[in-house]
């Protein structure tokens, strides 16, 4: 359905958790092939399989790396609040548009099910086809003529150059859209790494940490992809550690990883299956490593 | 249906090429979060959508690291000649019985239309009972009772025990499993990483170089889950850099980097949607960096 | 699932609700191309669509005419009890397997969500294969070979034989299989022909009736395919007129009408959307109508 | 794709053979549920399962009783020329839009592969707005305010008289659309009813039988829903009988039944698998019958 709608120049989103994400494989990659924008919403729950119901963000990999076959990407917004949530589908739609690419917004079953106060100041009403040509350049067939969408190219070396431009414009993506947020890492010899609602427990832990008199630190990617790896891989020049803290078995942590390289050690921290852990375990991670 | 089919003991396998695996997406998930044995296989075409039906080698971060929801693995088995095609059809087998976990062969449109001779000696008739159980191991139900075979757990901290539990069956995995080729290595300068059909062809490159007095080899990962993590960290120290050629944008590359570390440059070079690079080719990418 | 569980030979079921076997369609057909047993039930809610989660019996055209493309018959049995709900499983299986085609437990949200006592005395161990033989007669593959499931046949004249294999069996299905249950129709001026919850509902009817001196009664096609034709057609001779009750708008109302004929009226009395009638509801159609 | 492209107010269309049709079955029902209007082309070939590649026509009970779950129909037209298959996407369109319905357009392997001179001139281009509320009257949501899509209804009274609006929209169809054309059938005494590629074989037997002196006429239904009951009923008390060629097993036979009554013979002539009958076949059938 989303490929359908989104094929009418039309804002298009779906939201599911985790085996309804899985179940798009196919047509994301269809989505991603032909061109088009769109804005997927996935809330993590525990898997693999039907799993739990319970807050996971077992689904990095996923957003992030194999998403379905072929290369292409999604830019994956990470909402760490409810008013995320919110502004991240305006945000998610801006940037599906100006690229032309599916968004995810990368949630779990604790911002899922979260009650907060929002302010609700973006309500925007349809684009304009005028619109949709100045936020996406060269949308093709606004104006006349037939629209072709598709992701079929039989001819090898045409498929080839498909391909390439689509890198150009993932390069342009990693140089303009990387999006973070820090908390006292400036003088941090230890930071952390956290999405989403890893990032907000994590960001007690900062507390918790600063008040005994440790010098620790939050780095939150708000984008999974594009990753925040130039920030990283100058953080590993003044920081001792990572502590990447992530509700899975370890997988942002490689991302850590292949920012920082091997200069500086980089640690994972994770529960699984829909368990959660508190900013006090992350400390005391934080301090057995210390 | 290789859910169905594999749910009651029997060895289930099935093929597709790219976009029909990623349908499958969800299903492989459920399998693996069942505990339950199958072979799939992929016989990669480029992408991403339908793209062409030429060979590509874009679906190595799908088959590897984010094919679906959940916190799990395939072990995938990546073949570089028409025997391997064969051989690993029982090998997948065995590991995935050995395991209960699936097991993906990764090939691709240049192994999946070549014409070889095969030695076709490993015939053997279905499996009992008895050997499910010395297979196995602890295969449920064989004896009698119900055999509960299901994904789901509702209990977060019983399914944190049953992500820990496949967990550490990975490390099994990860300590017995790897499997690899090198090609004139021991003295190697630049080392070439390739799998599959890539290998193949590097292996040729590799004998351009020789007969130029050029110290290159090939390391060739048979397993690309579980990866030669170890032994890439081995050469790490001994070679001046690598070079991860691989038909796609860039995929493997980043497990070569996260093996290697920034002890040594690790480059990649690649083509696209379904064109293939020559033994040159890569040579003359070599000699650049070199 | 089902296609791959049955393949192997085991006793397979699934159940769901309306949408959830329209999503079954291509399946069903493969499975009955394929000469497999299966038992689907359909647990019946109002549609069209997503509709509601209340009792429809409006999947009847489904359940036996239209399912999937092809010329193929599930056999639908229609529980109007708890109990009947447990025994048709193993009435189901037994059918299922003796013709080797799917069978269907056409049911609704009336029948699914009641409470009554059930006695539950058929529980019975896996078959052996000698078993499977014995009840299936010819299947295939038992005692060695391979054992070929495909529904595929790229000879049209094969093809057609393959059909006419399947229709002679369909018309033992037809001449052995019908069952029915009729409440007061020997004497009946109109009969009232019902099934599932439909029935249950029309018994009282009936009941009601009887105690008005009307001389009502009720026919109960307990198998929807094959469909108690032969006997409407004896009943059309002596009754005045058929009320057909079913909660939908007008299905297997065809069904009486091609079995009776235009020497008796057929007329048809319905609810939709998950709307349930009374016995006194069906009582006032009736009455209307003499 | 389609009830997403659908649900954005465009003209959306699918073609699909067999398989693939059933695989929509879900998706048909909530565009029905939703009333969005469609086009869906189902190329027949013979079934059940994956069956052949020849020609069909055993998807008729699909198309016009039980295509999925719920009380619901669409427009079947059945083209018999390669000119109808361009004008019936137009009348199509047109009804969908007419009546807020999916139209399918029930064509097989003979016509759908056959090369005909075809007139090309109603090409038009999108609808506008304007036209669109035109043409579909009471089209929501078009002048601004939220569009709500959906199948969804939880008050079973209020499914109940959606239901209701839907049945009264079919009896529209029913009394406006009827098509059909007749070849001879003024002073037969034996009345082919065929539709689609049967239909073209039977004009030929209609020519063959007028030539030997014999009363043969044809009717062709052009819409299968609604069906021509009314002519049918008229024809029936003139002509001495009835044979319905159509390949498959016996399907369109129940309808002429239906329309026809006991007051005349109503016999079936069919082949299948992907068999076809010729001119002459069907002519000694009719001798036999006659």
């Amino acid at each position: 359905m989303v490929y359908g709608g989104a094929a009418t120049g039309k804002r298009v989103m779906t939201s599911s958790s985790s085996p309804g994400v899985s179940l798009m494989a196919e047509g994301i990659s269809y989505i991603a092939g032909a061109n088009l924008p769109c804005l997927i919403v996935n809330v993590q729950r525990g898997g693999p399989g039907l799993g739990t119901i319970q807050p996971s963000q077992a689904d990095y990999f996923q957003a992030v790396k194999g998403t379905a076959h072929g290369d292409f990407h999604m830019i994956v917004l990470a909402p760490s609040s409810v008013q995320e949530m919110y502004d991240f589908v305006f945000d998610g739609f801006d940037l599906a548009f100006k690229y032309r690419v599916p968004v995810m917004m990368l949630s779990d079953g604790i911002i899922g099910q979260m009650m907060e106060r929002v302010t609700m100041d973006r309500q925007r009403p349809r684009w304009s086809a005028e619109e949709i040509v100045t936020i996406s350049g060269e949308w093709a067939a606004v104006g006349g003529g037939h629209n072709i969408v598709t992701s079929l190219e039989m001819d090898s070396a045409v498929m080839e150059r498909r391909n390439e431009a689509l890198q150009q414009r993932y390069g342009v993506i990693v140089r303009d859209e990387v999006r973070l947020e820090e908390v006292q890492v400036d003088d941090a010899e230890y930071v952390i790494v956290a999405f989403g609602s890893s990032a907000r427990i994590a960001s007690e832990t900062v507390e918790l940490a600063r008040a005994e008199g440790l010098k620790v630190g939050l780095l939150r990617p708000i984008t999974l992809w594009p990753f925040p790896t130039e920030r990283i891989g100058v953080l590993a020049h003044k920081a001792k550690g990572f502590l990447v803290a992530e509700l899975n078995a370890g997988q942002m942590v490689e991302d850590v990883r292949l920012a920082a390289g091997r200069d500086v050690p980089v640690h994972h921290y994770g529960r699984m299956g829909g368990m959660i852990y508190s900013p006090e375990e992350i400390l005391a991670e934080l301090k057995r490593l210390m």
